[in-house]
C-alpha cells in the first residue's frame, strides 16, 4: 500500500512473551500487505502523574488519534498507589464493550465442536466500580452500579455487531430475578434497543442457567450481552470451551469509535522471550481490528491462515501439544497467505 | 425402625412435579427400612403475616424442631408482595451454606466422566443482600455485604464438610482483585480457617480463571467455597458439566444444626402430575440428608441403587433419554436396594 492510503494504528506490545507475540503480528501484516503503519508505545516505568499509572500519557493520546490499536498482556506492576493498566486503559479511554469471538477452532480438538458466539460485555461500571468500603469491623460493601447510559450504549453495540456480522439472535444475560434494580435496568435497555431490530431474536437468560446451557450445548448461543462481572465469568468460560485464552480474540470498543483489539491471555513470563509463547490470540485481536476497519478482505485472509496452520497440526506451539517456536508458526502462517 | 427410634424430618413436597418424586422418596426411604418419620407441609395458598410468604409459620417451625428436612421445588407464586419461598426459607432459617456434591454419573454419558466434586456456598449475604436503589433517574446500585461472620461461618462448614469426607483441598473461589474489600474479606475469613486444617491443601481461585479450569479439566477441583452469587454460578455450571440440574443433589446447613436438603431444579409444570418426572435430584438430596444425620449405611444403599439404575440405563425418565414412567423409575431402584 502505498504511504498515504496506510492507517496508522497503535501497537501496545506488552510484557512478557507481549514482543515476541507482536513481532509475529507485524511479520504477518507486512506479508498480507495490511495498509497499517504500527505506532508503537511501551508501558513506562515510572507512574505518568497524569494517568495515574504506568501508561504513559502520550500512549492514550496514540490511542485517541488513531481510534485504533492492539495491545498484548500487560503485567501490572506490584505495588501499591497506583491501578490496574487494563482497568487504566478501560476507563481512560472510555472502552465501553468487551466484544470477544470464540468459535471452535477446526483440527483443534476440544470436547466441543460447535461453539460459534461473541461475548459482549459491559466494560465500564457494574462490579467494578471501585467503590467499597467497611460499614463497621466485620462488615464491608461493594457497590455495583448500573446506569441507562452506559447499558443503553453496550445493548446497542451489541445489536448493531449483531445485525453487521448477520447475527440471528442476542441474548441479554443478567440475575435480575435477584437484583431487580441494577440487571432490572440492564434488561430493560437491552428491551429498548431490541425494539430497533425486530429482524434479530432477543432473549433474556440468567446467569446460572446460562452458565449450565453453555457447557451443555453451547450451540444454543448466538451473541451474549452481559453487565461487566457476568462477561469477565462467561467469557473465560466459552475461551475455556474452545481451548483457552491462548486462541480467542478481543476487541474493546470506545465513545468516539475507538477500538482497542487486545489478546487477553496473560504476559506468562516463565516463557517470555523463548520463543515459545503462541500468537493466536494477538493474531485474531489484529484480525477484529482489521475488521473494525472494514478491511474484511484482509481480515479473512490472515484468519484463514491461521485457522489452516493450527488445522493442519504441523507447526504447532508447545501449549496446543505442539513442538514449534513462534518463528516457525508465524512462518507457516505466511506461507499460507 | 421401632417407632421410638424414628428421626422426625419435615418433608416440603413443593410444587409441580414435587408430590411424585417425593412420592418416589417416601416409597424408596421405606424399602430401605429408613429410620426416618416424615412430617408433611405445603406451601400455603395465602400469604402467612408472619413469614410474609406463602410458607406457613407452623412449616418453618417444624423444620426449626425437626432440624433436618428435604424440599422438593417450589414456585414462587407470581405476584407483588411477598418474597421468593427459597429466599424465604433461607432468611427464616438461617441456612448459610448451601452444598452441592457433584459427580459424574456412571453410565450416564456427557462430555465429563470424570467430575466429582463439591460447591459450598454462601448462602444468606453477599449480592443477595436485597439492598438496592436508584441513585437518581437512570443510575441505581446493589449493594453486595460481606461479613465476617458469615464468612467465617461458611469456611469453617467447608473446612469441616472436607476433612470428614476425606477430601484433600478446598478453593476459595472470588474476585478480590477487583472487590478487594469485599471479596478480600472473604479469603481471608478463608485464610484464618485453612490454618487450622493443616492436612487440607487451600487455594485460591479467581472466578473467571475456575470456571475456565471446570470446564477444561473439572477434575482439578475438589471442595469449592465462595460467596453467593458466584456459588449460584458455579455450582450451575457443575450441574451442567455432569447432565443438569435433574440429577444433583443439594443440602442447605442452619444455624443451630439445621439441614435442609433440597432438589434445586425447578417444578416442571408441564409435565406435572404425569407420572413422567425424575426424581433423581431429590433422591441424592435424601441421601445428603441421611449422611448429615450419619446414617451412611442407609446413605450408601440408597445411592447405589440410583446410580446402579441409571448406569444399567433399562429404566430412565424422558429427560435422561428413557421411556420409563416415575413410578417405574421408582420399583427399579427398590429392586437394587
Ligand atoms: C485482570 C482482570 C482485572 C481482568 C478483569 O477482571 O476484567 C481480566 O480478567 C479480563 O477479563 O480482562
Ligand atoms: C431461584 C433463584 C432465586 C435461586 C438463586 O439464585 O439462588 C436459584 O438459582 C438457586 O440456585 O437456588
Amino acid at each position: 500500500p502505498s504511504e498515504s492510503n496506510l492507517i496508522r494504528a497503535t501497537l501496545f506490545p506488552g510484557d512478557g512473551i507481549g514482543p515476541e507475540i507482536a513481532e509475529s503480528v507485524k511479520q504477518i501484516f507486512k506479508v498480507a500487505d495490511c495498509p497499517i503503519e504500527w505506532e508503537e508505545h511501551f508501558v513506562g516505568t515510572e507512574i505518568d502523574p497524569r494517568t495515574q499509572s504506568f501508561l504513559t500519557w502520550e500512549s492514550l493520546e496514540s490511542v485517541r488519534n488513531n481510534k485504533v490499536g492492539l495491545k498484548g498482556p500487560m503485567a501490572t506492576p506490584i505495588g501499591k498507589g497506583h491501578r490496574s493498566l487494563n482497568l487504566t486503559l478501560r476507563k481512560e479511554l472510555n472502552l465501553y464493550a468487551n466484544v470477544r469471538p470464540c468459535y471452535s477452532l477446526p483440527g483443534y480438538k476440544t470436547k466441543y465442536d460447535d461453539v460459534d458466539l461473541i461475548t459482549i460485555r459491559e466494560n465500564t461500571e457494574g462490579e467494578y466500580s471501585g467503590l467499597e468500603h467497611q460499614v463497621v469491623r466485620g462488615v464491608v460493601e461493594s457497590l455495583k452500579i448500573i446506569t441507562r447510559q452506559a447499558s443503553l450504549r453496550v445493548a446497542e453495540y451489541a445489536f448493531y455487531y449483531a445485525k453487521a456480522h448477520g447475527r440471528q439472535r442476542v441474548s441479554a444475560i443478567h440475575k435480575a430475578n435477584i437484583m431487580q434494580k441494577t440487571d432490572g435496568l440492564f434488561l430493560k435497555c437491552c428491551r429498548e434497543v431490541a425494539e430497533k431490530y425486530p429482524e434479530i431474536t432477543y432473549e433474556e437468560v440468567v446467569i446460572d442457567n446460562c452458565c449450565m446451557m453453555l457447557v451443555k450445548n453451547p450451540a444454543l448461543f448466538d451473541v451474549l450481552v452481559m453487565p461487566n462481572l457476568y462477561g469477565d465469568i462467561i467469557s473465560d468460560l466459552c475461551a475455556g470451551l474452545i481451548g483457552g485464552l491462548g486462541l480467542t480474540p478481543s476487541c474493546n470498543i470506545g465513545e468516539g469509535g475507538i477500538a482497542l483489539a487486545e489478546a487477553v491471555h496473560g504476559s506468562a513470563p516463565d516463557i517470555a522471550g523463548k520463543n515459545l509463547a503462541n500468537p493466536t490470540a494477538l493474531l485474531l485481536s489484529s484480525v477484529s481490528m482489521l475488521r473494525h476497519l472494514k478491511l474484511h478482505d484482509k481480515a479473512d485472509r490472515i484468519q484463514d491462515a491461521v485457522l489452516k496452520t493450527i488445522a493442519e497440526g504441523k507447526y504447532r506451539t508447545g501449549d496446543l501439544g505442539g513442538k514449534s517456536t513462534t518463528t516457525e508458526f508465524t512462518h507457516a502462517i505466511c506461507d499460507h497467505l
